[in-house]
């Protein structure tokens, strides 16, 4: 059969890793997909060396170039950003009338429903398996392999970064920014660290599975996104004392009241599988009302897992898999119906930082009682009379409200010296 | 768009479920399908009252005539077993020009090479996404998610009642036999429970694994399979002190010699996956030359998951998805060249039950010495003069046969006195 031919936009980590997943397996590829598949044309930026030929392949400087050549069936973009040439390009080439595969989780969290439509529209496929938990096949999963399911929640680690951070902190007992800027000279975490470390990266990835697994249009506005820089040593000692590991996790829940979408730190209990995920490592866990729960971990970034989910995407589109952008066609989408982060139900660990003088408890605890809270535990080790120390407060289940509530009132008392930290507790 | 029309043969627990399935989520599966799925005609072999509606079912007493019945676009074959009126049905449905779905291991595991020439000879599809794992989409992640990747080993928890049993038996220091009745009167074990319990179960999902990841024909006759009947409960408290778990595991990995397919228990150190997944809990881990390793974890079995399976086949073949039975055409599959079992290379853990007197652990090491045997480590708890005290060996790395050849003599010893227990640690 006559091969696939691919064009390529961004040759950096991935676009490198796809040329050469390609021509490494070739013969693999070709039985799998039923013909071969050919990078024919690319652009990237500059033509400098990376260590593979281009030689005989077509070179555009225009990006949007490569959607209208008549020697590119398929588009592969790799430039990323929610906007720009990414975006003009993924529109180019669905109105060239040709499929679009992307790890692109900006554009699709951003503009994924309008993308959607003009796929739908030219009866075109775009496939974005790269674009969540790299190596791990999350999109398949959710969008085929539980498509019999309504699914009733998604929660996963989904920022290689702030895991291999959050890790790190935890295992050599250091501080923030200090293994930070140690993940940046080893290239787990970029020059401007924020879309990680914020946890925006984390919500991109979020809101897609969302659209995925509640067949809702999301509005990424309507995420409640925390990162990771409020994270200290003295947290993470203390979770390891009450059985917990912080993570930063995406969730997204389908409740009676709507669906929840929160990306912030979370207190994961020991046994719980996503406890036991570390270092730059990905995993998802799915609730499906009729598979039960799946679980799934892998290495979430990095130049072959992401290509080898850009090339299982090229595989399907080979072998004439179309299945619509979010599993069912944009017709059927509804807008979510968003339940506000004040409304959410959980237990919380709350730690202040005290005064070590009488009273300070029973003026915190009346503040908690009055908003109708109440403890499962406290904690507070030594005593430096008249010094600075840490109360830890693990709460019963409550409501975001109450706890912001009770914080405000507890912040004002003169004992308290710094904000407190609040940490919520995941089952 | 017109409705799939299926067929159902066999309507026990699974047939159930995917009725119910079908039912429950009819507006949801329409959307993601693009068509409704319908259930027109079913075959069974009592038509005793089952919790639903069969009116306005077409009933067959023979299933094969659901191949043939205008009423149904596609069968879904739950009768199980790998000849007799199953394969019939299969064969009847491809020849009929019609795909097929089926949730049974063993027919593929022993005819899944004959009926996928067939079905490719017929341009027809043959989905079984539920013969291995439940609710785990492993198939998919296999045949699709990893398809880019060399898949250079697949391990996995693969039957639910073995693992049952050996986490009850860890947790409430009970033994084998004792647990096995208990688990029958659960409904986790069946009346004749020799498939699971002596691995066949496990093995033919093995077979089947191992043909998607390594695009080979299995001789089901080529694997090694070991049960669980003789773990003693004083395997499994070693196991625990020497930070292990005793898992059933089947394991295809190919080497530079060929392919080792076996299923065994396997004492697996705490920390791997593997080892933390109890209970009914299926998991598989796979690891992809690009995407890296890559876990999966879910319910292997029972209503819910099973159906689940099932009904995403379902979607596929609505949606139009056409991949080969063996995620490449019959012509492209090679006869998989199989490294025996003796070559196995690993370490070993092995429980002598021995007369507590002196020279016994000289003669024992001196045969583990002549076949060229190392010792990681040994214990014996306490004494016991003139009584029968077990001695744990845990061997470095060698190979099976010497395991083997040594055994043989150390059985001869006039001290050891009954048949040594060997488990394989797999790392």
């Amino acid at each position: 059969m006559s091969p696939l031919r691919v064009g390529i936009a961004g040759l950096g980590t991935v676009g490198g890793g796809v040329v050469k997943l390609l021509a490494a397996q070739a013969g693999l590829i070709a039985a799998r997909a039923g013909r071969p598949i050919e990078v024919t044309a690319i652009s990237a930026r500059s033509r400098r060396d990376r260590g593979f030929s281009v030689a005989g392949l077509e070179w555009h400087d225009d990006p949007v170039a490569l959607a209208s050549s008549a020697n590119v069936d398929v588009v592969v973009e790799l430039i990323g950003g929610a906007d720009g040439p990414a975006k003009a390009l993924a529109e180019a080439t669905i109105a060239a009338g040709k499929p679009l595969v992307t790890a692109n989780k900006a554009l699709l969290a951003m503009h994924g429903a309008a993308l959607a439509a003009a796929a739908e529209a030219a009866a075109q496929v775009i496939a974005y398996e790269a674009a969540v938990a790299g190596g791990i096949p999350v999109i398949k999963v959710l969008r085929e392999g539980l498509a019999g399911n309504q699914v009733s929640r998604v929660s996963g680690i989904l920022n290689g970064t702030c895991n291999y951070i959050l890790t790190t902190m935890r295992e050599e007992g250091r501080d923030f920014a200090d293994v930070l800027t140690d993940a940046q000279k080893l290239g787990y975490a970029e020059a401007d660290p924020s879309f990680d470390v914020d946890g925006i990266d984390a919500a991109h990835k979020l809101a897609i599975l969302a659209g995925l697994a509640f067949g809702a249009k999301i509005n990424f506005a309507d995420l409640h996104i925390e990162g990771i820089r409020r994270i200290s040593d003295l947290d993470i000692a203390f979770a390891e004392e009450l059985g917990y590991r912080i993570k930063l996790l995406g969730i997204a829940e389908r409740g009676a009241a709507g669906i929840s979408l929160r990306v912030h730190p979370a207190m994961v209990p020991l046994g719980r599988p996503l406890a036991t995920v570390d270092g730059v490592f990905n995993a998802v866990q799915l609730e499906g009302d009729f598979a039960g729960p799946v679980f799934l971990r892998g290495r979430g970034a990095g130049e072959g897992p992401t290509a080898s989910a850009v090339v299982a995407d090229l595989i399907d589109i080979a072998r004439g898999v179309r299945i619509p952008v979010w599993g069912q066609s944009a017709a059927t989408m509804a807008a979510a119906r968003i339940t506000p982060m004040a409304a959410h139900q959980g237990a919380y660990f709350i730690r202040l930082m005290v005064v070590d003088q009488p009273g300070v408890l029973a003026d915190v605890t009346a503040i908690l009682r009055d908003h109708g809270i109440s403890l499962e535990s406290m904690l507070q080790h030594g005593r430096k009379p008249g010094e600075s120390v840490p109360i830890v407060l693990v709460t019963h289940e409550t409501s975001e409200a109450a706890v912001r509530f009770a914080l405000a009132g507890i912040e004002q008392l003169p004992a308290v010296l710094e904000a407190p930290a609040v940490i919520r507790i995941e089952a």
